[in-house]
């Protein structure tokens, strides 16, 4: 697949006489698109919902957009929480799955009415208290089987090593306690591995956590309304990769759903999704502009972005791919570092890239940003993290979050002395 | 060396009666006594000024503290620059030391009258014509000798690869150019290796520049005012580890400096440093407590701090030291992974930890965090950062940074209709 700008150099130079480089650019057409075939692909469940991972992305702007769609929100904390509310996403319609949960956010999940996911036996108790003493009517776990957790080509994840969840055990254990506490509905929901890119990862979740569920109402009786199939539906960051295709993934859960779950008397129970970077990722890009080249060692490109905007190639080596604008078609006979301003030598956007010949002022579109993007964001150095935009449909753009200011950066200080001298 | 925490069980329960954990807790004596150290180490230069590196901390109290053992600021931003002035830092107390840097820092560094320490040769252009067309009567260059920086004791680097500075011939050229356009007073700068827990590195890298400064002034014959040797001078994170002797750097680079410097009638050149980690690190720590314990495949302890608040072990595996406080006597006889609430399994602050048993309620002491801690926090997860406090020399806190709130976290939507329907 090549990866294509989802914008023209002639518009970034229109956008970039109102809204000044860097910028997030997401791409409504495309998120459209893909909530659609989200929605598509597991049409065959009745009660099915994604709840779209706010920490991705936590935008106003694009959690409503996805909500057009059916999408609830799974919240990870309480900004979260407020954040759904504020967009009028409440009940139901949220999934709060969080670990190490500080008391007082469980209170706040249950007051909007969310689903609560407990990922340990221990948050029983600590939930009932913190809700004054009566737990949901629903509640959810997340399970951990242990071990490693492999498909057939090849990807794999050590559930064993992660703080995640409950055993079988402990799954069987929480279902009983909170029936005698007067629970009546239940979900499972389990995380297995991350960003994976094929098609096999959700079917065979599916059919490790439909048995799972078929056991624990055997060993229960719980009466089991859901199964949330949680993330890491990925995206390829390379352009040599093959995308999901949701619809495969679809039906591959349908599958064994037919196979397994039908067959027990649980063909009435709802499938949950919470993807984040599969909703998003490819429907966000950084926009930056050269402005340094350096000729050392090495070849050096400069931009106005920097670690501060997309933290994923300084902290995981993360691959992004990026397009230079209105050169798209010109050979890619130069190499560089394209590097952010940060006292970091981490902070380069792609090292050893070969592209074409960049010349200052030219645009950059880093693609793939759209999740676990701004959201990772930090002001190390003091820098200050850019603004969001919506590319309409229409090919209008809204500002969806402004860029930070000073102001923001020394908030912590409002008041005192120090800030009153502050050129602010 | 055992690694002792700076304030008792008891003293914490008190302070958080008034700051909840999390909280950073500075140690106003131990930053006091180690900079004095640094003033004495180098008392046999003249000129020496300590810049502090502010991204290690940049907090207006610790800035304010540390000048008054007359540390000036090492400032890598706009708002490092701001907080410099407000707290009374201008002139040539500042070091301007930026890389891919967005032109008007150099109009407003120039503006404060500070010294400005370019990356590049390409930035002598830049500068000058963003500065009004004329560039300061001081400057500063950063050098990169390329290739591979390496100690006896085996610590080495790639500068070949880093992104900073100039070779020496751009070095050369860069004064060159430079005194044709009127500068008088020239600086040197390097960063050649991070963290270095050696007595050996500021006297090596000392070395290095003191020769490029000989050949420098022969090449060019420009007025070479100070040699900067920026940072790199790092601590111990593991209690087995041997901190650096600052009076023995001290000492180390005095007799480099005899040795090359004065020879060549350079006896008045004034040695620069931009430690961060070694000014503030050992002096911080990120205090929280103990909020869950989950038993699954392995122990957890969950605490109220998570990666937001101190990254270092999330991003960089790093190590950093953990006393339970008021069990400092108690053997280590129990292992666990003490995690944060992120959604994401590297959110551990240690792993397979020996410490005495935890109890829900303890507090937890994590060492070393006074440098690129909180500054490197970020708010993933919606997560909020935490205060930072002073413990003083009198035994009393002061709040030197009120703690997050979700008002700061939604403040780039404010005025928005969406930030009017948040419950704030």
């Amino acid at each position: 697949m090549t990866k294509k700008p989802y914008v023209t150099k002639k518009q970034v130079e229109e956008i970039a006489k109102t809204y000044p480089t860097p910028f997030y650019l997401y791409d409504e057409k495309g998120i459209r698109e893909n909530a659609r075939a989200v929605k598509e692909a597991f049409a065959w469940n009745e009660g099915f919902k994604e709840y779209f991972a706010v920490k991705a992305t936590p935008n106003p702007a694009i959690v409503s957009l996805l909500h057009e769609y059916g999408c609830g929100t799974d919240c990870s904390s309480k900004t979260e929480l407020m954040l759904s509310r504020a967009v009028g996403i409440t009940g139901h319609d949220i999934m709060f799955s969080s670990n190490d949960t500080p008391p007082e956010e469980f209170a706040y999940a249950k007051e909007l009415g969310a689903i609560i996911n407990l990922d340990d036996i221990t948050h029983i108790a600590c939930c009932e208290e913190a809700c004054g003493g009566e737990l949901p009517e629903t509640m959810s776990c997340r399970y951990n089987p242990g071990g490693v957790f492999q498909m057939s080509n090849g990807i794999m994840d050590n559930p064993g090593d992660a703080k995640y969840g409950m055993t079988k055990a402990q799954m069987i254990e929480a279902y009983k306690t909170m029936m005698q506490k007067g629970v009546k509905y239940f979900g499972i929901h389990a995380f297995l591995a991350s960003n994976t890119v094929t098609n096999e990862y959700y079917p065979k979740l599916a059919g490790e956590l439909f048995e799972l569920a078929v056991e624990l109402k055997e060993a229960t009786g719980a009466d089991i309304r859901f199964i949330n199939l949680s993330g890491g539906v990925g995206v390829p960051y390379t352009p040599d990769g093959t995308p999901n295709d949701i619809r495969v993934i679809g039906a591959g859960v349908e599958k064994v759903y037919n196979d397994i779950l039908v067959p027990a008397g649980m063909g009435n129970v709802a499938i949950f999704t919470e993807m984040g970077r599969f909703m998003l990722a490819p429907y966000g890009a950084l926009v930056t502009k050269a402005i340094h080249e350096k000729h050392i060692y090495k070849e050096y490109i400069g931009v106005d972005a920097c670690a501060v905007n997309l933290m994923r190639p300084a902290i995981y080596g993360a691959y992004h791919h990026i397009t230079v604008l209105g050169k798209e078609n010109e050979p890619c006979d130069h190499k560089y570092d394209v590097t952010g301003s940060l006292c970091e030598n981490s902070d380069k956007f792609a090292i050893d890239r070969m592209l074409p010949k960049v010349d200052m002022g030219d645009y950059l579109f880093i693609h793939d940003a759209g999740a676990h993007g701004y959201s990772m964001g930090y002001n190390y150095n003091g820098k200050l993290k850019c603004a969001e935009l919506l590319l309409k449909e229409d090919g209008s753009v809204e500002l969806i979050r402004r860029a930070e200011t000073a102001k923001d950066y020394f908030a912590t200080f409002e008041g005192t002395d120090f800030y009153k001298k502050l050129d602010i």
